[in-house]
């Protein structure tokens, strides 16, 4: 636990792995539902996979697939169901689903049952005395041959429209890329137009 | 990893312990921002202590320290800095933090580093082709001694004014409370007004 009061030298966040795997469940407090995904990150290419699965009201499940290009700021949207892929400009900000180099270290605490549960530090972007957080990462400690996971993330960007306010859990993650294929458009999806990068901050 | 759409029997929700203390860290989407604080909660006496710890924008650390009694519909708002206690009719949703015996298993997963992290199950207020959620809550399994221990809550509330939208993280529990005291309002504070019960659901 770290008394925020003290002045210990701060230090650097770890790094987490530039590829992995995973899932997600996604809290998104401005539509007031969850989403749940499996997520392919690559943050090398700065590409996302991301597979969508969707609670139906009606028998049958929905599943959408999103492929994000943030250097080409493309998005395709993929309707698994029906075979169908539409292509878009990327409006949602990136997120790189790493702790800034400048976060500062709010705390570190285990979650779960006392004396065998999950140690992690809580990051944030928060600048003592002059900003107050629209961030905040709880990430796993480094560790000798890896470590530094994410496993909650708040993320908020009040400069799009409309604004996003998400909280998401990460789970289920393996390190890498199983088959980099995921990061191709599929054949029925129309070819790309040349979009504008965005002028927003890549977290 | 519990696949949604097969027709697995539904498991009753495990029973968290009825008193308990703790930390959390606590966003909320409302106000956007984050509060931190320490919880002694009482299940039993349906009471809550939550120390609450404010990053002053200013040098000094400021605490306030909050008394809930949903049974009078009480709160005391304490100054600890100053030691001067008002008293309220408590406005917020009664936050249970159990699972509903009703709530719909939405998964289980492994959050942190893979192999060697937090296995969790993930349950909400879904009504499956009825209602989408709006509580979430990610809890240890049941273990002999214990377990079923709160990880991270989606609380969300929009019958009230303003509404509630709370994502929090639960971390430091120990089972028990080391010194009921901690639920007696300080000498300095005023007696309390009767005030009439809430009528809102009790998560």
């Amino acid at each position: 636990n770290v008394p925020p009061s003290t002045s210990v030298e701060q230090q650097p966040p770890c790094q987490t792995a530039a590829q992995w795997e995973g899932r997600a469940s996604e809290w998104d407090h401005v539509q007031g539902r969850n989403n749940r995904f499996l997520i392919s990150f690559d943050g090398v290419g700065l590409r996302k996979r991301v597979i969508e699965e969707k609670k139906s009201f009606m028998p049958g499940r929905r599943f959408y697939e999103y492929l994000m290009e943030y250097k080409t700021n493309t998005m395709y949207t993929i309707n698994m169901n029906l075979q169908t892929c539409t292509v878009s400009q990327l409006k949602q900000p990136w997120q790189n689903h790493t702790i800034p180099s400048d976060a500062t270290l709010e705390d570190e605490y285990e979650m779960g049952d006392p004396g065998s549960g999950l140690h992690v530090q809580e990051w944030s972007d928060r600048l003592p005395a002059r900003r107050s957080e629209s961030w905040i990462g709880i990430y796993t400690p480094k560790t000798e041959n890896g470590g530094c996971w994410p496993v909650v993330e708040v993320f908020t960007d009040d400069t799009t429209d409309p604004p996003v306010s998400l909280t998401t859990r990460f789970f289920d993650i393996t390190p890498g890329i199983k088959n980099m294929s995921v990061f191709v458009p599929p054949s029925f999806c129309p070819p790309s137009d040349d979009f504008e990068p965005p002028i927003t901050n890549q977290y």
